[in-house]
């Protein structure tokens, strides 16, 4: 069961609250200004647009609307198992749709992951050479949420594509926060997802709209995907309204992706000090990273209650165990525009009341 | 691929077109008067609030929400298949669930149908006597929208219910529809519910939200139903908005309903006289009804084209072959507010129009 966070007067990841009525101002006022009709099961010129105009960014030929991105991923893989005839694929434990889809891939459709790499890091091309049996898809997260937000380096995801490309193996990116990792690679979308067979990207998370994602992929990936997108149960009577409440700050968030980029470094740079936590990765690589701590998951979700209660401020909405040497948990940090409008000194004071919290539980 | 219908004046089937600008202003109304927070993955107080006031109202204990009644549907058939090991289920063929689904119960639950009584009427408390394996649910539509929105007469649904319990059969109702049936009833959603295991009903259709429905059940049902809900990818990071756009209109719709089945019957008493046309049922049972056709489906599209180019007249969405004597085709009427706002007068011009397009093709 999710937390209800209504209280909370101050919010530190991602980006900033706001009420059904306000966002539903800001929908009604972008479908006035561009006359959006509604559409009957997915048909309209404005979802056909921005699937185009999406799958034009990156570079793919489709691009198809889900409600979620577990749906999407499993169906990708369905689909590949079925053109290749292995049920086979490859995966990073650490990925979504192994940790954290309770198995769907098998339950609907008898999938089998193939485990690849080592649990704390991204995996580079020798562990893809090291796959011991055939697969159908290789999938690679990029980033790495679970691990603070790290991307394949460019050299080793450029030795990946070859590989895969070279093997028949198709290659499908969990691009949840693709859009986050232009400025640490430097390149454009486009560049970025260049060898890719398949990509999945959100349309909230970084985004900030209400639910849903695109797959992206050729067109006869695609049109297979369709099917099954009906067969899910994912078709919905009205797709219109999520995509629009995506489509009308799309841009927008795009540009502010490398101001969010930049403040991480500056929290980096200026908040990193208390020695009651430990900032992974070292240096933040995207506009994310992992605050970890030496109280266990339980007492970090005490500290989550006092600081509702006593502070108005909301902490995060997960807590994990940490994998680092003398920590017990972690908490994930997403700058947003929520720490985009904040002073260092506000994010510095958080910081430090979390600090303070923790200590003396140490001590005793 | 659905017809694009934006540039129609006039519509008759259903509720009235509205813009998405139109449509999140009403939202953005009422979310303001109720100060609506947005979810985080389905946890808000007006939620769950209205998944209780729905499930209260027909009687059952808990209400769920998901984006489609394919997923629900399918679902609830795996939970029950689960909960008596046993993968069979009885429908009629023409319920939605097999006549519309793409076999999505085979394909992702390898459930199998053991198709009930006749393909022309909704089934009574003998033919599901004369099932011959065992079955652990019997699907019944409440009403069949495909035969022209015929209900199972209440004498037949009490047998059907009764025999359901005594032969542990778990018994589900497709109540995509169930709004519109208590005129016909002359009883309560309850009464009408009492003694159904489950039922799904929607949120659009009758009501006029923009996509997803509930599915009722008890308590264990609906905690399974959850944990599929998940893996079929239906657990939205959002769904507060879907849900508004249903609720906003929720009591006026049901309040309206009646009047919707007067004016179904107004329509067949003064406007059923036309020979090319034949209305079935001979008289509307609940506010829908089908109008048969001596023309084939090819044509009817040619004439649906026609009305909409030269008449700026949406005639229907889908036109199907009839299985009545001498026809060919048949489209469906379902009575909402459009029909409604219009005079006997301007609904019998449109039905002599059409009479009239249909007449020299039947002459050649």
């Amino acid at each position: 069961m999710y937390p209800i966070q209504n209280d909370c007067n101050i919010y530190i990841s991602g980006h900033k609250r706001t009420s059904l009525s306000e966002e539903t101002s800001l929908i009604q006022h972008f479908a006035k200004n561009n006359g959006i009709s509604l559409d009957y099961y997915s048909n309209s010129d404005f979802i056909n647009k921005f699937q185009n105009d999406i799958a034009n960014l990156i570079g793919f030929k489709e691009a198809l609307f889900f409600p979620t991105g577990t749906m999407a991923q499993q169906i990708l893989l369905k689909v590949n198992a079925d053109k290749t005839k292995n049920r086979n694929f490859g995966i990073h434990e650490k990925s979504h749709i192994y940790a954290f889809e309770d198995n769907a891939y098998k339950h609907l459709h008898r999938l089998k992951e193939i485990l690849v790499g080592q649990p704390n890091k991204p995996y580079l091309v020798e562990d893809v050479k090291n796959i011991s049996e055939k697969i159908s898809t290789l999938v690679i997260d990029i980033p790495y949420r679970e691990l603070g937000g790290i991307p394949i380096p460019w050299d080793e995801l450029e030795k990946i594509k070859d590989y895969c490309k070279q093997n028949n193996i198709l290659l499908h990116a969990d691009g949840a926060r693709l859009w986050e990792c232009a400025s640490y690679y430097k390149k454009s979308y486009k560049e970025i997802c260049k060898g890719l067979d398949s990509i999945y990207v959100s349309l909230y998370k970084g985004i900030g709209g209400m639910a849903g994602c695109f797959l992206c992929g050729n067109s006869s990936t695609i049109k297979e995907a369709k099917k099954w997108k009906k067969r899910h149960g994912g078709k919905l009577f009205q797709e219109t309204i999520l995509i629009a409440s995506s489509a009308y700050q799309f841009d927008k968030r795009l540009r502010e992706m490398s101001l969010y980029y930049k403040k991480a470094q500056e929290i980096y740079n200026k908040c990193s000090d208390f020695k009651e936590l430990t900032f992974y990765p070292e240096k933040p690589l995207i506009n994310m990273f992992h605050v970890h701590m030496k109280i266990t998951v339980e007492e970090a979700i005490l500290m989550r209650e006092y600081f509702k209660n006593k502070k108005g401020i909301w902490l995060f909405n997960n807590v994990f165990p940490s994998q680092l040497k003398d920590n017990k948990s972690y908490f994930e940090i997403y700058v947003g525009d929520i720490l985009l409008d904040k002073t260092i000194s506000e994010v510095n004071t958080i910081f430090e009341l979390i600090a303070k919290y923790i200590k003396p539980l140490l001590s005793e």
